[in-house]
């Protein structure tokens, strides 16, 4: 019978993996392998293969899976949110929410790495940048940074770094900064050895007093929230002041819609602004993700963490946009790094820069106005029915006085649909926001059986010099797109310029570009998810921690590792979080010198940072000719450090894309030692129901959800970093002061403002797990093996390969070596990555981890189609070096230089020795599918030489 | 004070509206207009002009008409549907709905009338004719017709046309046939004169049989159920064969899914096959819209209704695909047209093509045999407990005999959460699905009191004679995208291709391609209105029907009419419907006498071909050389025909844009010769708010929600053409066999398949009255004046204005008048509308309703940045033309002909009088905004002669 019925037929695995299985039959002939189980017994070592098939439950279809997401969405209750501290009411506008946040085109793009096709998210994050500076009054703004605590947190690095006092000085923040941005400074400031003060600043006004609260010492920073976490608005000058004259930095932890009517931070003298852009039409989401921002004056900006977009010119002299000053970055700086951030919120940054598109300045100050009228009809009806408030001078958020009754009216607001927040048991906070009705302020009072409030002007309570003057957002950007016709073709016009996976393939080594499905994405926007505050109480968030436990569970099985935290929301904060709970066992244990953390010399940068931050001391281990970690020099440095040893950090498979069979052996050397395994999960991909990093020696790993597990890089973020760690690291996983379920009462103090994290998009990986099952991700690891090692094999012959294992296979990802090529034709990887893009592709990862090379990765989603048409284009780009080789044409006038070629350069003179059809059309291009770059070649060192980060004038690009 | 809050301020009106307040002002000035309303006052005839505000509520805002939709969706009850009749649970694939349905860049396109800027649907359309015609076996199918019922009966008009038998032959249908297409083929026929007989036709096996059926007369069609409406599969060989001897064609109406597995109808001899299309992915959505499908032998293609798709070449000699055979079609052959449809279902034919790309010969297939199986099942089980159902051979309905226990088990059922179908008190029918779940078959047993099925491997349960054994769908396209990664980009791709709204203006005449809001699109996907059943229960479409009373309401409110009817689900329905209320009144006034239509010559095409097939004879009426109605030909036509006189047809405005200010003494002349007047409700977008046709003199208009009421045209449709009409005329709207609540007890009967037409679609209109309200639909309409004025001032002096008002003025739309300068330089309407491709526009309507004209509405969405970018283009043009008449450029190597240029040509070599830089970047094209067409001017003609309407092969695409 040809055709068996499969009623019930989980048909998603063939959807998500691209080969079919008469591909699979044709590639394992050209990989030279008899079946996919050959080559995986020759490509992965046998000690570390799992025993067992992974236990999870069998996969479900994928109407399935959205009835089982719709069955937690239901246990979700959705009240009205007045809990505030960060986390606001806000509307999306339809139109931003389908076209961005919706649409493929956005979110599975890249981090912009390749500025020629990433040009539209490029400006949507200047814009982002215009407005985060504007607002704050501060010169440079970057983009974007993880949220709010963490940006504190960042800010108190930069401050230390660029602040001339005492080693020993302190950090002061104000005791109204948001109570979760406390707790992440102070589980950041630990292993730093930075002491925190926290106290109430409302009244320094000069440096004695300040220097006096800091115990008689230095202060190299201080932290205040403007509006407060209780609402009150207070005028910071005497502080700013104060601190200034002490050698101190200021930092304004700032509420951007409130600056919409607030005097910028940088008027009052804040060096630093930080904050999250949320209520920038960012569902709260149960916590996130949602973009941080921080904002410096000048002099700072050459050392702000995270990423700065910048505009530069192209070949032609256009302007152009790029990342500009990455040579400050981690993955550069390595142990040098003053911060390990590596994934930005970029779809969320781009939401929040879109929603100031649409709104522009009147419109936010509208908002603005309208909500500040409604905390102040509030604040009326309460007072007259003689309920106080602490604050006289407020925004948005009202800290009410209920002696004794704090439970009571918070009970009373959960009664009408309301949920607001229990300060203590005399006090109850509560904020309004875009969203609030005049019935939600009904069902407010009525809680504290006040009056109906009645709605005045909005006119600011506070006084005038606390009062924006100027104008903001005065770009025509943010004046141009009113109707909704006019911001929807912006939008179209600036996705048209990105390549996303919606194009074509990104062969990405070690960042795992695979398929993000839509009934993967699909939940995330359904309110039952998307509006929760993420400290809304525990009975009303019943489906979500359902989901979070379940993935939990999940991740355990396919790692081998006994617990989870999904707290950290980047792998680098899930790096953090590992090394924090691997010192914090060495503490409990009495070992609380072991300081030192093996990196090999090939490692991710982020994972010295990371370690730097968590107060290990890097020691570099030497890499074998073979690429893999020298066990020699391991031994050596394992004699010299061993009873300092913290932990060895390893990524498996190593970062050379090779399955390295001493992998066993290297974990029971650290073991021995005293030390802990830590290993990068950034190769789980390889992995996954095929072997357990937690079985075959590692003591705790953190995940990228977003590369392994199917969350869609958004062009450079969100990310979701959980970290996995064995028993007995456990009692060190992160946990957070407002929420018990979040982790252990023993935990290592929260790493990410909210307690799950980047919470609204694990449905994503929750239903990509479900949908597959164990068998499922089984094979999609095969597939993603068995396809590096076509591409590979393919391409052998053209480029060298640069690593293998002993059986000449590779894992999930390749190294093209064109170090000879370069050397003999001066032909770069730059030159090949953009060529690429006149080809329809995008660049594999350049010159990581081995300089003068090209990494790449397939993963599982890729059909054999188009894995065969990235082959093809590389055989024929290297026809093209060959030209040059030949002494045919001269590298500086080649067609490799010169990409990539935009469809504008086609109609200028044309003195080249290849012509335009060559140029825009080689061989396997299909005209119907061409994709244009919007731009020629980005000068980057131009605009760093030239740094400007904010919207250019109109008159820039013109010709 | 600058900024006024307005915490509740519906501001979404200044989202529709494009031009700002401070736009108005200018372009005022341009028109040469103190104020909007003494522009009004100039361009409207006062004594049209109505005398009050619009009587709706006040606008909401976006979350709260949102809030508004929930609450309405929540008072529907989604109860698995096995009632079956046409529509079926189908799984639309994820990748399908969010890249399709939920994208502008589909949604927002026009008909693809200028195939260079519409390649992407036509191929998708391609797609769809080449499902249809692989699986009916027939040679040529159409994309797309309104839905099964209406397909009957141009099937059956198809057949009168094509059968050589006696004028007084009749129409057999099989007993079987659904019960919806019974009727609405009823009520076509009568105004036709075309008796209809329905009988058992499964024993007729020789012509004398079936003459004996027809009474002893000739038969023109018979038209047979495939499966029938009772589940079951019988072999029509012989009743073909029976028709064929005596002269008669034949019909099947077949259920495409049942096609995987059962012979195709043209095996056994149908002439022409007819269905629906909504169970390859398309929601039930209360009825509609869905795409309805007819394929005919080889021999009829030039003679079918509805649009067809076909492959031509373009000027590079290079595939490409336009509408084919125009000239059949209704705005051409006009009163002698042998149909009026002129919408078809674009977006859901897209659908369902994508459907059949997405699952292959093998994926349908399977899915066949899986519904196969389970209707197996429950029929064994039901045998099993005693239960008797009717048909031996069935596909997936089943016919259950259950005496006097009808109304008992289908309670039951309803109890169980199953909605199965009531046929008469001892009998129900049931029919499964491709969602049909196990949990389902159990809940429908437990119904029966049977036990649980168990399910077989779908093996048919037919004789092998009606086995399908060839293969289907052997085209590449249908197997190339398994992985949702290659449907995404291949989605992508195609869209690409298109110029929709998403990407500038369509400035249409006549049809009113204005903002389609995300958040009037975005309730139409959600599950309670999406998978609602058109016969559900009353008791379960709470939400749905109160909506569509609420928009019945709204629009008598705007029209003036007293009441109005929303099953007409395209505009030449409406018609079509108001024509038949007409015929209606006056045979019930004794008047059946009445048979004359009065059209002017500038009507739409339309309207003429519904006036014959409501059985009224055409009139034309002059049109004087102002382009008004000729009153004074008018005057001697009702001289001429009073006493026959059914009604007068116009538009209003006129469909040269102008306020007539003839237009209340037309209707009192009509009126007074006992007539009634029509007004096509096409160009309502200048009256809404500001004039009432049922209030000066209209009996009845349909109206076209698909262009005034922001129903997206979809590439072509959906459409709904409510038919609106005064009290008198109220008694005579249609209604629907299976539902009580869709019309009067005393209607016409049903014109559509479905109670309330595309009842899935209303929520977007309803959201557009509600966002808008009274006062903001005025301004619409005085915004969309304005604009049309603004286009006519700017351009006035370039190209000469063909018609205007006494005042000068135009209404909402204005006409350019190219014939002279075609007549001095050979520049054609053709040449300057493919030359506004290369500008980044989609051309205004050409040469309608004068040929040799452009004729341009720009509605009130297009801000004032737009516009003016259309009307420098357009000058920028006639500067080109201008090249041309002073002899520098000959015309036939001129830039305007050999537009629009594709970036392939610039690589070719160049010989043109123009360079390359001005063929594709002519003055005002941003670089970074370039719409690129992916192909050179189509050859119509040569693909009307080499006629090829389904997928050609791969091999043609090469060079």
């Amino acid at each position: 019978m040809s055709h068996v019925p499969q009623p019930q037929h989980p048909d998603f695995v063939a959807r998500h993996i691209g080969p079919a299985d008469d591909d699979v039959a044709a590639m394992l002939k050209v990989v030279g392998q008899s079946s996919l189980e050959s080559l995986l017994d020759q490509a992965i070592p046998s000690v570390i293969r799992a025993g067992a098939a992974l236990g999870l439950e069998a996969a479900e279809s994928e109407p399935a899976v959205i009835r089982e997401l719709r069955d937690k969405a239901s246990r979700n209750t959705v009240l009205t949110s007045m809990i505030g501290l960060g986390y606001y009411g806000t509307h999306t506008p339809a139109v931003v929410r389908r076209n961005i946040l919706e649409n493929p085109a956005w979110y599975t793009a890249y981090t912009p790495y390749q500025p020629e096709i990433s040009q539209g998210r490029l400006e949507a994050l200047l814009n982002f940048q215009t407005v985060v500076s504007d607002l704050t009054g501060l010169a440079t703004a970057g983009a974007s940074l993880l949220d709010e605590s963490t940006a504190v947190a960042e800010a108190m690095t930069l401050m230390r770094r660029g602040s001339k006092v005492a080693k020993d000085a302190v950090l002061v923040l104000d005791a109204q900064l948001m109570p979760q941005s406390i707790a992440v400074t102070r589980t950041r400031a630990v292993p730093l050895g930075i002491e925190v003060v926290v106290a109430d600043l409302t009244t320094v006004s000069d440096a004695a007093a300040l220097r006096a609260l800091a115990g008689d010492r230095d202060v190299f920073g201080v932290v205040v929230q403007y509006p407060g976490a209780d609402g009150s608005i207070r005028d910071w000058r005497g502080l700013a002041d104060a601190a200034h004259e002490g050698g101190a930095l200021v930092t304004a932890a700032a509420d951007l819609l409130a600056l919409t009517m607030l005097t910028p931070p940088a008027e009052w003298g804040a060096d630093i602004a930080v904050g999250t852009t949320q209520r920038f039409g960012v569902p709260m989401g149960f916590g996130g993700p949602h973009a941080g921002y921080m904002s410096v004056r000048s002099g700072l900006e050459r050392t702000m963490p995270g990423r700065l977009v910048g505009v530069s010119v192209d070949a032609d002299g256009a302007p152009a946009y790029r990342l500009a000053l990455q040579t400050r970055e981690q993955h550069i700086r390595r142990e040098k790094a003053t911060s390990n951030i590596c994934t930005a919120q970029v779809l969320l940054a781009v939401m929040a820069s879109m929603y100031a598109v649409w709104h522009g300045p009147d419109g936010l100050t509208r908002i603005a106005r309208a909500t500040h009228a409604k905390a102040v009809a509030l604040a009326d009806s309460l007072h007259a029915a003689g309920v106080e408030t602490t604050a006289d001078h407020f925004f948005d958020t009202l800290t009410a006085v209920v002696p004794g009754r704090a439970d009571a009216v918070v009970e009373a607001a959960v009664a009408h649909g309301v949920n607001i927040f229990r300060v203590d048991a005399d006090h109850v906070s509560l904020s309004v926001d875009e969203t609030t009705t005049a019935e939600d302020l009904h069902a407010v009072a009525s809680a504290f059986g006040v009056n109906i409030p009645t709605l005045g002007d909005g006119e600011p309570n506070w006084p005038t010099v606390l009062r924006r003057t100027g104008e903001f957002l005065t770009h025509p950007v943010f004046h141009a797109h009113r109707s909704e016709t006019s911001m929807l073709r912006y939008l179209r016009a600036l996705s048209d310029r990105d390549y996303a996976l919606d194009r074509g393939m990104i062969p990405l080594g070690s960042c795992t570009m695979k398929l993000n499905a839509t009934t993967e994405m699909e939940s995330i926007t359904w309110p039952e998810f998307a509006n929760l505050h993420p400290f809304a109480p525990a009975d009303q968030t019943v489906g979500i921690r359902e989901l979070i436990s379940d993935l939990e569970g999940w991740l355990c099985k396919i790692t081998g590792y006994d617990s989870v935290s999904l707290q950290p929301n980047a792998g680098s904060q899930g790096e953090f979080a590992g090394l924090l709970a691997i010192h914090a066992y060495h503490q409990a244990n009495g070992e609380a010198h072991r300081n030192i953390c093996l990196i090999p010399a090939s490692a991710h940068g982020t994972n010295a940072a990371s370690a730097v931050m968590a107060g290990l001391k890097v020691v570099v281990v030497k890499t074998a000719p073979t690429g893999e970690v020298d066990l020699e020099d391991l031994k050596q440095k394992l004699k010299e450090h061993g009873e300092s040893l913290a932990a060895i950090m390893v990524t498996y498979p190593s970062t050379h894309g090779v399955f390295e069979d001493t992998i066993t052996e290297l974990c029971s050397l650290v073991h021995e030692a005293g030390g802990q395994v830590y290993v990068d999960g950034a190769n789980l991909n390889a992995l996954v129901g095929l072997a357990q990093p937690g079985e075959f020696g590692g003591d705790v790993s953190h995940l990228n959800l977003h590369k392994t597990f199917c969350i869609p890089h958004g062009g450079g973020g969100p990310g979701v970093g959980p970290v996995a760690v064995r028993a007995h690291l456990a009692p060190y996983l992160p946990n957070h002061p407002l929420s018990d379920e979040a982790g252990p009462a023993t935990g290592v103090g929260p790493i990410s403002a909210a307690p799950f994290g980047s919470a609204s998009i694990l449905p994503i990986s929750w239903a990509y797990v479900r949908l597959m099952g164990g068998a499922g991700l089984t094979e999609a690891t095969q597939t993603a093996i068995l396809s590096a090692n076509y591409v590979a094999a393919r391409l052998r012959e053209h480029f060298p390969v640069l690593y293998a294992g002993e059986n000449g296979l590779v894992a999930h990802e390749c190294i093209l070596d064109l170090r000879g090529i370069t050397k003999d034709t001066g032909v770069t990887v730059d030159d090949v990555a953009k060529r690429l893009i006149d080809y329809g592709f995008h660049a594999p990862t350049m010159s990581f981890p081995v300089a003068g090379t090209l990494m790449v990765e397939p993963t599982e989603s890729e059909d054999l189609h188009e894995l065969d048409r990235f082959c093809e284009a590389m055989i024929a780009i290297r026809g093209e070096i060959q030209a040059v080789a030949d002494g045919a044409v001269p590298v500086a006038d080649s067609v490799l230089r010169h990409a990539p070629h935009t469809a504008v350069s086609l109609t200028q003179d044309w003195d080249h020795p290849y012509t335009r059809a060559e140029a825009a059309y080689p061989a396997g291009v299909d005209p119907l599918r061409k994709y244009w770059a919007p731009v020629r070649r980005i000068d980057g060192a131009f605009g760093d030489r030239n740094l400007i980060c904010s919207c250019p004038s109109p008159e820039a690009f013109e010709d």
